[in-house]
């Protein structure tokens, strides 16, 4: 197996406890927690906005934008431009999970690490510069033109490597995008992260055999991958 | 300036040593520095026919491909599909000046840097992980779908990064690129490559002072630029 792409939101960064302490840091009049999960939540329908082709190719910066412009009038929040801009930025800013650098060090010991995030391209560079990410390559949606789950990325990654899709392994902690990698003949590795969606949030942790690798973190699968 | 875009056959690392050696050890029976040559010089006309539309977009992995079986059928050299494939890798293998990972890793504390190649992702991730290249990003004329010195290419820089031209700063050893992105509004560091094409082989050095910067090198550049 040659190249790693992983999936960076949830699975190589904790977005909800990096935005939650940027809201609560702000002290904005709103449960920090429960922003985090709505921003997130509106995420999916603006990329199904894209996906359906409603809207041209939008990048998730812009995307992220129109649902906190949402969020705010909901919480009757006032807030200039330049305010916004930067709050709106915070996803640049997402801090990795304690065992991600270490982990990502080891298995680029032996693959090719590259993203494969519906991130734009200047957000992953940044959030990788901020958190010392030693990725080899950044690959994005936006490279793609196409947002993940469509085939398009995971057969561009392989396109972009010249491999077939087995030499391909997707490391995600979501397993909608793990089934639509596989259905390619991409293999696959579930990561662990019962805390995503916060403390109270509910994470489907159950081990499924369809996957090739169950790991409790990016540690545990370098350990596995014999890194 | 917030981005600092490379480009890399020539500034960054030395193609034609680095084909010479490969050539000398494969007991080629051809003089090694000339093979470089002629390789590098078949680029500019393959390149063409992309850009002209006559092609279809084409990698660079293909162009030095169809190039490499012309230089063979030329030189009359009979080699297996097995070993033109592993010789066209070698573009993938060039190794870097000596102030090339100094250089950058001083340029990086202070920018963003980001290749801006002809050269296609695989064959820059696989130079970077190899040689130690602490690229931020990995953009190529593959992302755009153009290559250089197409606008889109530098362009296409600036917008990945939400940014404008003058924002952007190129930099190259060859004043027609620089130029191509001056053009658009983009900043431009000259760096002197005395030996890009052999001990023999005539270089334009002069300093222009239409370019923003001029350098022997990268570890003069970021002394320039404070680094």
């Amino acid at each position: 197996m040659k190249v790693l792409a992983f999936d960076v939101f949830g699975t190589v960064v904790d977005w909800y406890g990096s935005i939650a302490r940027e809201v609560q840091r702000l002290r904005l009049p709103v449960e920090p927690g429960q922003f985090a999960l709505d921003w997130r939540a509106g995420y999916q329908p603006a990329m199904a906005r894209v996906r359906s082709g409603e809207l041209g190719w939008v990048r998730i910066d812009d995307l992220h934008r129109m649902i906190l412009d949402e969020l705010l009038l909901k919480h009757q929040i006032s807030m200039d431009e330049e305010a916004r801009r930067a709050l709106n930025l915070v996803w640049h800013r997402l801090t990795p999970w304690p065992d991600t650098v270490g982990g990502l060090t080891r298995l680029k010991t032996r693959h090719t690490i590259t993203t494969l995030s519906n991130g734009n391209i200047s957000l992953l560079t940044e959030m990788a510069k901020r958190a010392g990410l030693p990725w080899d390559c950044i690959l994005s949606a936006e490279v793609f033109r196409h947002y993940k789950p469509d085939p398009e990325t995971y057969l561009g990654v392989c396109s972009v490597f010249d491999i077939p899709p087995q030499d391909m392994m997707l490391v995600a902690s979501h397993k909608n995008d793990l089934d639509a990698a596989r259905a390619l003949g991409c293999r696959t590795a579930f990561i662990e992260r019962p805390d995503e969606f916060g403390p109270t949030g509910a994470v489907d942790l159950a081990r499924e055999p369809r996957f090739d690798h169950h790991a409790r973190d990016l540690e545990d699968l370098a350990r596995q991958l014999g890194c």
